[in-house]
């Protein structure tokens, strides 16, 4: 079976092509890919609990042993610098690591018995017993924005598997030299701790044929996808179109907006100012939870606020982003936001020399202009953000009870503001997955509490987190095991407890065996 | 605002009209119940964990208020035998103090604190606290099978109004006069307990367009139904069709294969055939859980269990179905199994009296013809069983493996039989919801470990049970609170832990406060 059609990566820095060739799979490959992951689920979700950590534990090591070389790809690849790369590198062996420490413990598995009640009347009672499996095989789509953090052994794939179900990837085609390499570790992870063949698969392409075909894939149970609003909307009707629709777990992105309140305002306005353009430039604005959207009431601090968030925008330095594809989206967004209506372009941070660089951008238009231009409350990936200006309290929560899901909200305030806008709490709670008080949205902690997630158009799936541990329980389904035999029960749901978890045992939590 | 159009229920034992009209809700009318739930979402989510609870419990005590006029009303309109809908009475009010017994202990909410690490490098770790949040007003479907119990104050309902969700119920046109009564039963119990006006309201009418209306309004967040495929499906697709798509929840029923293993064949084939008989006929066949198929090995005790198995349904007395619409669908489906190849028809109970009256059904065939007639696998709702003859273990394994989604799947047998086909519960797992040993799968156990659900078509969310405690989490999506004020933090996530819950505190579950 050979490659028809191959493509090569492309330095965003440069616009040169890179070295190497990526065959772009082939229909037969995905279904070769597919069928593997099929024969492996049988095996795999079988293995103990302690030899699925230990597969995500090696792959973690696996990945640092691909030492600088990993790193000077990625960087080829997508224009982020060496220093973020290694914290991504990072941040990519912790998750794995922590979803190791989660299969370990195994209590994730919400075990629940209900013990028998024989002499019931006037029915008998069985004995239930509840658990977690494995959904099956998952397609996982790479992002473009964290080529190791939310990209191979990224967090979709490290939940996925750490739930017990094979991971079948499509790399993205703005890096995949780091996605083989990256493929290539989990792949030895997998041989060197005994996890079967097809445990994890690689596909890779450079147009929406091959995602495509593997979400339409009857085997694929569930996917996995962290991009744009228009490729996760599209997987998901595609999944919704098959003759067995399939759950997508979608992550979009938002506009994640900040709300500034008067009293902080008055006393940090140029902390504050300093705080956001870090946050808005971050990574050249090339986050997920990137604060493109900002709400302040117009007074004396309102304005020492704008006029230093302008110097500081201005003095941003410019950068290449990961993409010709993405900074033609910015300028393009740029452009939508300058058309509509009475937008007044506050700052311009200095142009870049290299290819592909993004200037950081301010807006500034009025709470009037904005609640009449919608395109306005919409993402523009990238290192800018619109500054809305109110008059009064009641304009910002109005504002707030308009917006649509986000992946976080933030507000900066004292005590004296959160006691005046204790309402504006209450509605961005049921409008987001994240509320952030007194920091910035960009920094998603990887962790048990984490929700990265939201109401759509942020996710399709609001139900669900895909950062944090919590982001196991994508792809796994309950069912319940009635009158059965011990000898036929799973470890976890045994009478003696040897796995040494938490279960609910005729309704309360315990450890103890029955 | 007045109903242009009227409809009256069926008795479907008479096929009569009875009395009382009731009004096909119009736009208006259901506009004015979402946006009252709308109101009431906000009052209604922040009652405390007690009021909810005592809210549930008195809507029980004002269903078992209404007396026997609700049964005898219940009995008219669905020809159901006024025991069962005694027991279906106490089962509705055991679901609903149940989800109240869950809201009071309080940790189904999966409280989650990540505490703050102020001197972290190279970054401070922010304090991060996760909970449950209800989702929004929700629509609820009520099943016609069970008038109470899947109804109007049903599983559904309990479970999303137990999250804190407003529910806008739809009625079953079946059963109107019932719904209007229980209806009546919550309402009063809402306003005895302070609940805001809007908490629950219901809509009727016996077209589809008033159900359509509700799930495609903007502000309902998550749909709740049991019953047909084509029902659920239809709402299914509308509801992902919407500008801002919302989860469905819907519970279509299934075929429920049973298998019968060879050794305990051998031992106990005329009990065997006599318990089979029982849950085929119960209840006229009309459970989601209705055992529409069995696998028998051929031989000489499965001769044994088919001679006894026609003869007790051959004798089982014909009763009324629940609608003239249930019963031409059962008659269509006894058909078009008869045409479905080599099919036998081993046993027709005696034809009732009543009108819509279903005898019982046995159909035999061989595996090879079961092979090749894929309607044979589909649901026919009401009492008849497709007995299916393999000759090999192979046969058996096989037909298990190329099953589709289903509620649950039964196995017969002995130790020796189960060491023999320890493979068929591997293979069943990954089919169904609920896997039952030496049982029927009639009979839903209420309770913490139930599935009642599986994978598509059972279910269009086969992450979820619609049965059991584990069913509120379905009205329920995540948030998370970053570096929040105490003040600000809802009593779930206060450091002390007033409400006394279970909570994971830097990956360890506790009750103790930070």
């Amino acid at each position: 079976m050979s490659n028809t059609e191959t493509f090569k990566a492309v330095n965003p820095a440069t616009n040169e092509m890179l070295d190497g060739y990526f065959g772009i799979s082939t229909k037969d490959q995905i279904d070769a890919a597919v069928s593997s992951a099929v024969s492996a689920f049988d095996v795999y979700r079988k293995k103990d609990k302690d030899s699925i950590a230990d597969f995500l534990d090696r792959a973690a090591e696996e990945i640092l042993n691909l030492g600088d070389a990993l790193l000077e790809r990625c960087h080829l690849e997508t224009a982020l610098p060496l220093a973020r790369l290694t914290g991504e590198r990072g941040r990519t062996m912790n998750q794995l690591k922590l979803f190791a420490s989660v299969v370990r413990e195994g209590s994730w598995v919400d075990a629940r018995i209900d013990t028998a009640v024989p002499d019931r009347a006037p029915t008998p009672k069985s004995d239930i017993r509840h658990m977690l499996i494995p959904i099956g095989p998952v397609a996982v789509f790479g992002a473009s924005n964290f080529p190791l953090a939310f990209s191979v052994a990224g967090g979709d794939t490290a939940s996925a598997l750490a739930a017990g179900c094979p991971v079948v990837f499509k790399g993205h085609p703005a890096h995949p030299g780091t996605s083989e390499m990256v493929a290539g570790a989990i792949i030895a992870a997998a041989a060197a701790t005994g996890m079967p063949e097809g445990t994890f698969a690689i596909l890779q392409g450079n147009t929406n044929a091959v995602g495509e075909a593997l979400v339409k894939h009857p085997d694929i149970k569930a996917v996995g996808f962290t991009g744009s609003f228009g490729g996760g909307k599209a997987l998901f009707d595609l999944a919704n179109s098959r003759p067995e629709p399939i759950p997508v777990f979608a992550e979009m992105g938002s506009t994640n907006p900040v709300f500034i309140l008067p009293d902080i305002l008055e006393q940090k306005a140029e902390a504050l100012a300093a705080g956001m353009a870090g946050s808005i430039t971050m990574g050249v604005g090339q986050f997920c939870t990137n604060p493109g959207l900002a709400f302040i009431q117009k007074s004396g601090a309102a304005d020492v606020f704008s006029k230093e968030l302008t110097s500081k925008i201005n003095e941003a330095p410019a950068a290449s982003m990961l993409t010709a594809g993405i900074k033609a989206a910015y300028d393009n967004g740029v452009k939508q936001t300058l058309s509509s209506g009475d937008v007044e372009a506050m700052a311009t941070g200095p142009a870049g020399s290299a290819s592909n660089s993004a200037e950081a951008r301010i807006f500034k238009t009025s709470i009037q202009n904005f609640n009449q231009n919608s395109i306005l409350a919409e993402e523009t990936f990238g290192p800018s953000n619109v500054l809305v200006e109110a008059q009064t309290k009641e304009q910002i929560l109005e504002a707030a009870r308009n917006l649509e899901g986000h992946l976080t909200a933030t507000v900066h305030g004292t005590n004296k503001d959160f006691e005046g806008y204790k309402e504006l709490f209450d509605i961005l709670e049921k409008k987001v997955g994240r509320v952030v008080v007194n920091g910035y949205p960009t920094g998603v902690e990887v962790c048990h509490s984490m929700v990265h997630g939201g109401p759509y158009p942020s996710t399709t799936a609001s139900q669900s987190t895909s950062v944090g541990t919590n982001a196991i329980n994508r792809f796994a389904r309950p069912v319940c095991f009635q009158d059965y035999p011990e000898f036929l029960l799973p470890d976890a749901l045994n009478n003696d407890n040897p796995l040494d978890i938490w279960r609910m045992v005729d309704g309360q939590l315990t450890k103890s065996g029955i």
